[in-house]
């Protein structure tokens, strides 16, 4: 099918740290998104509110949205309390009626609404639920341990530091550099922006690894480098199982490790702080340990996330970061990328020059210049 | 309501090796099992097939089992291919007709049959479909950290190798001997065997650990202890992400690790000899080091699975156990389970006498008399 042209539904929530899904969109398919729906910013642009995304209109209807000829309506936001409200069922009902698919990575499916599902099948238009995960998953066999790309990972200290956000940029700058490079979804915002994928948290959790393993094997025919989307954090109480099951699943060769400089506490247990995020080193060694226990993997970069420091202080947490732990870090948005672009073609080198199912050797560190 | 009586269906696949789920009924719940199902072995004793289970009738038709009054039929193995077959379909309309509700730990649910659903729902019968997770999990809080019972995981090298059979032996003697103690089921069987619990393997990955919190609250309240079945192993390619969430979610004090003496192989991979068995002492380190990033833990005893070892063997096994880790080491079925019991007992003296949220010291080394 042709490249979808989407109207973004984020009604009420669309700002810079609220519609994490809708600003992905944005950020990394600004061609193919004509328009956002938000009753209270209708008139500005995407630049005005999220400080990207240039002229990209804000519309306060669903009439208005359909002006600007998507052939697809994209939920960008959850609803709050995850049941659907009334006036999101009449756009897209509206949206249906107007020739456009939908596109959704909610929790609760679209296409068990009956009044949505009706409307669909008649006028001939497709509900996509992203976050459904397909119903023939297998249980994990190994196989993605010898797939021919070099395969790496983001792992985090936690959810919401930049694990998608790192491989995107990388993907983009590797394939520009001439190395064939898949970025490889595995959550909702990811599948948006590349178009197909597995909500691997979605998945029954004897069959997470199994998910990550498909997806391994379907990208990986005539690619030099796979970046697999991370989730979740291996010491979050309530995630890690969807880590673990997406580390052993997708038998990475190596792992870029993400990080929110300013954070201290696991954010979904903050006001209790409960768990002190440990230090990097810390982390390397559980994420290596525990991944080497089913394939051989290594930390090969760290990629942090100082959207809310000074430049100053974004540079000062890099250095910190290599002094501790002997890696390349840099911030892969704000700054250049350089250093996390050496540590994968390194890794990659090293992976060639050995045997597939041996721990690539820790980079050389790349300073930023 | 009241305990059930079962008659259990395992037809065509009933014997030692191959019928984990109707041998386990057997041998916890003798006094409520009033017969199996299984064409082949007709005419024969429970005791005949699996050397346990005493006078316990195998029978070849639903008619012969119902006669033995059961006011439930328990499916005992999982139908070839997953699929219900069109004998078993019948046989199971038959029991709802006789007055029996069905208990089922398959994937495949058998109240999603049209047949049987009206038949049960016509005759006044439930279905109980153990495997299907409560539809309101939620995500991991980290309530499991504060309850006031030691709570005990057992943890594995591996799938099938004694993890809930390990749980029952000591729940059972640690209650003879005065400490309240309560086994919290997460599987099919142990939800058989027990009549509640949630099949974590079921749940969607975001909300394992929630599974597992679920259950601790649900039995702290007046036990001393609690025994939670593990499910998985930490090194399993496919089924590691149910044993992380599970140890994350149920926030234990101390772990039991089972492992099957005669084993080299992780079980699942074990035609590709993919990968091996680790020292028992690399299992503890993983465990503490992955448990305790959540919540300070400690592996307190080794339970052995020696069944297919002669006497000698299994007691140099035990011994062999004890000697690598320091840990006490038995075969709570074969042998005397006392060394765990006094393992689970000096470790919840040290947990009273130290604050929850530190971890049991080890434990001084018992050794089999």
């Amino acid at each position: 099918m042709a490249a979808p042209r989407f109207l973004i539904l984020a009604d009420g929530d669309f700002g810079p740290m609220t519609s994490k899904t809708a600003n992905s969109v944005i950020r990394y398919l600004p061609e193919r998104t004509v328009g956002v729906l938000d009753r209270q910013h209708a008139g500005k642009t995407a630049q005005d509110i999220l400080g990207f995304g240039g002229a990209i209109p804000v519309v306060g209807t669903m009439r208005d949205g359909l002006a600007f000829g998507p052939t697809a309506v994209l939920v960008g936001i959850a609803p709050q309390g995850g049941r659907l409200p009334a006036a999101w069922r009449n756009w897209l009902a509206e949206a249906l009626d107007g020739g456009c698919d939908l596109w959704s990575g909610l929790h609760t499916f679209l296409s068990d609404d009956p009044v949505l599902a009706a409307k669909a099948q008649a006028a001939g238009r497709q509900i996509l639920d992203l976050r459904k995960p397909p119903a023939d998953l297998p249980v994990a066999s190994g196989a993605a341990k010898a797939v021919e790309p070099f395969v790496v990972l983001t792992v985090g200290t936690d959810c919401n530091v930049g694990k998608m956000t790192a491989q995107l940029q990388l993907a983009r700058e590797l394939n520009a550099g001439g190395i064939r490079t898949r970025f490889v979804p595995t959550g909702q915002t990811g599948i948006m922006i590349e178009g197909w994928g597995i909500a691997v948290d979605a998945v029954i959790s004897d069959f997470v690894a199994g998910a990550a393993e498909r997806l391994v094997l379907q990208s990986a025919e005539g690619a030099d480098v796979l970046l697999v989307e991370g989730q979740g954090s291996i010491n979050h109480p309530g995630y890690s199982a969807v880590t673990l099951g997406l580390m052993h699943g997708s038998c990475p060769d190596g792992l870029i490790l993400c990080h929110q400089s300013s954070r201290e506490y696991i954010g979904d247990y903050r006001e209790a702080a409960w768990l002190r995020i440990p230090p990097l080193r810390e982390y390397i060694r559980l994420y290596e340990t525990i991944g080497s226990a089913v394939h051989p993997t290594r930390v090969i970069g760290i990629s942090l996330n100082t959207y809310d420091l000074s430049d100053e202080a974004a540079r000062q947490a890099c250095d910190s970061a290599t002094r501790e732990t002997g890696l390349p870090a840099t911030d892969p948005v704000r700054f250049d990328a350089a250093p996390l672009l050496d540590a994968v073609r390194l890794g990659r080198q090293t992976y060639l020059n050995g045997s597939r199912g041996e721990a690539v050797s820790a980079p050389a560190v790349g300073r930023r210049g």
